[in-house]
């Protein structure tokens, strides 16, 4: 057994393919002045191809995995139109009169050299994308053809020094049944790039390894916890196996209650909705059994682009998906970049804390022009089913007092225009800053409904960037004062008798069940593969008992105490199902 | 009258003196091989050189404005040190056969070019400190001397292009009367310096000049409204020395004030205690009349040194303070670095969002050993005076907990060695993170005091980076969910019967008193320029009246309404004083 680090969860087992390391020789004659403008005209050439193939690789993976991951490449195709890097290769060919892939490879080595030394985490990422890019053009100029990987023959596990996310982008999940690196970390792009692809990936087994590992040769992994083991003893095959058909049938399990409704033993309705991000992703929400869209994420339209979206373009899409959910209800949230969302050609500029920055509501409200497209968009589509409107990141009632303000001039358009709409249109807002939740009972007087968005409203309660790995161990969803703050909420929700749902991502942990029932919360909008996780859950979960666990909670001081009672309370809940069933 | 920017608030009126550009020549003869040798050790020692000289400005500006901005300075020094830079001018020379400052000069001139090209704020900074600093080890290359400015004459207003924060620092502020500089930003490191020295500053007025300025002409310069004369007529002059004399005199009726008890006419007693960051701070502290210390900040012990302090040099430096306050009361934060501020010694990984990081008691609660130090030396303080402990950030019970821990093991400790220190040592905490607001009341039940840092809450409860130019006018203080969170705390202080003071800069806004007033705070932590001018307004504000207007500030809904609020209450109680003393 060989122990790395899971980096993408779930089971493979078969033969590995081990992926042969990129070898090369540079020419080493001197060139000609007179060869320059050849040299430059061919280092011009492989940067065009290069940019195609970026361009290619980001629709290819835009298909299988969203628009999500495909910034990544963004950054490559930034570093092909630097000048910078343009200017230090074009110096090497005419000063030192190299030939042209030479001067790329040491235009490579000098900048990846130069952001290594550089102390700076952000420099270092830099560096990686440099070589990934430069390694790409290196080869168009020595015309090395790309490292196929076998297709036609048995799905393999793959086996690689490293693989850079454009090495991934060309990978088949249908061929690829795991990946295992010898380097690598939880937190690259690549590692990411495997979990939105749903390949099992196992890294960092590097020192672990008492010889290498030979293509044809059995491997089983798993991804969840890292674990892997080259040419296993049956008795592992089999346990795997085993593990693995079980997983599988927990899937089908929940396969088996799409169409049960959502609903409590006692009869508690609680709305299951989905978080979706394009119309691709709605096809998954439905079957698996979503009631609605309690989020839909409008940021795709905007990103891998390089303007922005019509009216009309909007429009579209947002009219594809309220026709596709046939009256079911649709949340449409307006734009919610900066933070870590930005679009190309929408240059924010550098912050030093971006979650607490430019974006969202707040770049809506200082380009009204952008904004009133958006609204036109999506009142237009309301005419074309349940469509609401939510405004991200609100923390004042002025604040949706001048988001309100532009929907109103917008409204007034289109009624000159004679354009259709829904004149009811229902206006919600997230709750995710901290003020919002002091005033919900505020709040609650200018909208229709709320939604919490946990993510943000915990990062902000508890002060801590959950993606800062030194730290993230204090982002605490189950912490007394998250517990408190979606009280206040939902209480405030309740006594101006507006609907209130719950949006991030502790709405699709079935251990925060016991909590949404018991202050009565009306929807959950949850990532689609969790959906049917929360709903066998729901379907076993008494409201009753969570009511009487309340107050328990609420007297909890410490995160542990409120794990421990849950914990208890799941474990006392399954034990009465079981003696329930047995009697 | 030119309008420039006010970039440090001040009057200043006085003849000028125009700092001369530097111009130099560079040797153009190639050097030989045999010179290398030669030529690499110059550069060294002009290294040398000035990592010396900027030590020393870093010593000088420590004196003149405390520790706070010297950290500028650590930048200049890093690129002295860096191997990339030091790589390319050795490059230069030993592959181009060129001098060491022509080597310098292109070198500086490559890295500039380079942080310039990439379209990023942040290294567009880096460009002007390698500027800076590469001119100053140019100079010693060349034999050029400093530019000194004139000694022994009348006190001038200083003309430049522009200052760096190099060349600011050899400014005598007895000598220079205001600056005025051609470009510039009010955000720069030099406005900061110069905010920092006390000596007004207008920016930016070279679109508006229509000749030069030259050394002698008469000038009249208000960096508080960014408004400069070039030779004006005598009504000016006489118009802005009355208005020099009148912001003079208002400084003298506050001196007349020091020692008047700090209690409203009404007899409510608020103690106005002041923030040091030095020993050196703690004298202007007293000058104005501070009851105590209500927020020593530790950092500066830790900064400008190339290791932690040692509990010797720590417990010297707390007990010299708790010495001088003869017994007036001593709160010591623990160290509260991260976020905006770092340690050269202690390197914390680049953060996306340092405000949301690994810092304050996070960082000594992952640093025990660090953190068992300063509380020994706390702890030995104690002894000499009312010192009183206070943890920074806490967002948990588990955190006061697990620093309390510590704290009984270095208690323990000393207690074995014999040595003295005050058993009953008062700990508090700062009440700062959203989430410490809506738990007050269990926190109230660990310790003896809090706290209330306005600056960070406000920033988390509105998630609103208030260094973002972008948005800081979301960064409201007068917020009605700010307002719900000081009372909250502060209600929670009350009910559970500990002290409960604020120290953010909100307390040294007069304008907030009659909130302080209403809510019944115990303390007010105010910078020392801030505190006569509070302390002057709370002498006429009646807390009765604060009191009935409690309910109209909660029932605002919105910033503005709670602005109005304020400011009528201020002109209605200016009023009727006005109308008691006629009376």
């Amino acid at each position: 057994m060989i122990q790395g680090i899971g980096a993408s969860a779930g089971i493979a087992i078969g033969k590995s393919f081990v992926l042969p390391s990129w070898e090369w020789e540079l020419p080493e004659q001197r060139i000609d002045v007179a060869d320059f403008a050849r040299e430059f005209e061919r280092v011009y050439e492989g940067i065009r191809t290069s940019k195609f193939e970026i361009e290619q690789m980001k629709d290819e993976l835009r298909e299988v995995v969203g628009p999500s991951e495909t910034h990544i490449f963004d950054a490559h195709l930034a570093i092909l139109d630097d000048p910078v890097f343009m200017n230090e290769i074009q110096g090497i060919i005419s000063r030192q009169y190299k030939a042209a892939e030479v001067a790329v490879k040491e235009a490579i080595d000098h900048f990846v050299t130069m952001f290594d030394l550089l102390d700076d985490e952000y420099m270092k990422e830099r560096a990686l994308d440099i070589k990934d890019v430069g390694n790409r053009l290196l080869k168009h100029l020595l015309g090395v053809p790309e490292i196929k990987l076998p297709s036609n023959t048995k799905p393999f596990i793959l086996v690689a020094k490293e693989l850079s996310p454009s090495q991934l982008a060309h990978i088949n999940p249908q061929n690829v049944l795991g990946i295992v690196t010898l380097a690598g970390s939880t937190t690259s792009h690549s590692a990411i790039m495997a979990r939105a692809l749903g390949v099992p990936l196992v890294v960092g087994v590097e020192a672990k390894l008492e010889e290498p590992i030979q293509t044809g040769q059995m491997i089983v992994l798993d991804g969840g916890d890292g674990v892997m083991y080259v040419q296993p003893e049956q008795e592992i095959v089999a346990l795997y196996s085993a593990k693995q058909r079980q997983q599988q049938e927990a899937k089908t399990r929940l396969r088996d209650i799409v169409d049960h409704k959502s609903m409590t033993p006692d009869g508690k309705r609680l709305e299951l909705a989905a978080n979706i991000s394009s119309f691709k992703e709605l096809e998954i929400a439905l079957s698996s059994g979503a009631h609605g869209v309690g989020l839909f994420r409008t940021e795709f339209l905007y990103m891998d682009r390089n303007r922005f979206p019509l009216e009309e373009e909007q429009f579209e899409v947002y009219r594809s998906v309220a026709d596709k959910l046939e009256g079911k209800p649709l949340i449409i949230r307006t734009l919610d970049i900066g933070g870590d969302k930005q679009l190309d050609y929408f240059n924010i500029a550098e912050e030093d804390n971006p979650f607490l920055g430019y974006r969202a509501i707040r770049i809506s409200l200082d380009r009204k022009d952008l904004f009133k497209v958006q609204l036109r968009a999506i009142l237009r589509a309301s005419h074309y089913g349940q469509v609401k409107l939510m405004y991200p990141l609100i923390s004042s009632v002025e604040e949706v007092r001048a988001a309100n303000a532009v929907l109103a001039e917008a409204k007034q358009e289109l009624e000159q225009e004679g354009q259709p709409y829904n004149r009811n249109l229902q206006v919600g807002v997230m709750i995710e800053v901290p003020a919002a939740v002091i005033i919900a009972d505020l709040l609650a007087g200018e909208v229709d409904f709320f939604s919490i968005g946990t993510n943000d409203l915990i990062q902000f309660t508890l002060a801590v960037d959950r993606m800062n790995e030194e730290i993230s161990h204090l982002y605490e969803p189950f912490h007394p004062a998250v517990l408190r703050m979606l009280k206040l909420t939902i209480d405030a929700a309740r006594r101006n008798g507006i609907k209130v749902g719950v949006c991030g991502e502790l709405a699709g942990d079935v251990k925060a069940l016991p909590i949404w029932l018991s202050l009565d919360v009306d929807e959950l909008s949850i990532s689609s593969h969790s959906l049917l996780q929360v709903k066998e859950r729901l379907l076993r979960t008494r409201q009753e008992d969570s009511l009487l666990l309340l107050p328990k909670l609420l007297e909890c001081r410490t995160s542990a105490d409120i794990h421990e009672l849950l914990g208890r309370f799941m474990d006392e809940n399954d034990a009465r199902r079981q003696s329930a069933s047995i009697s």
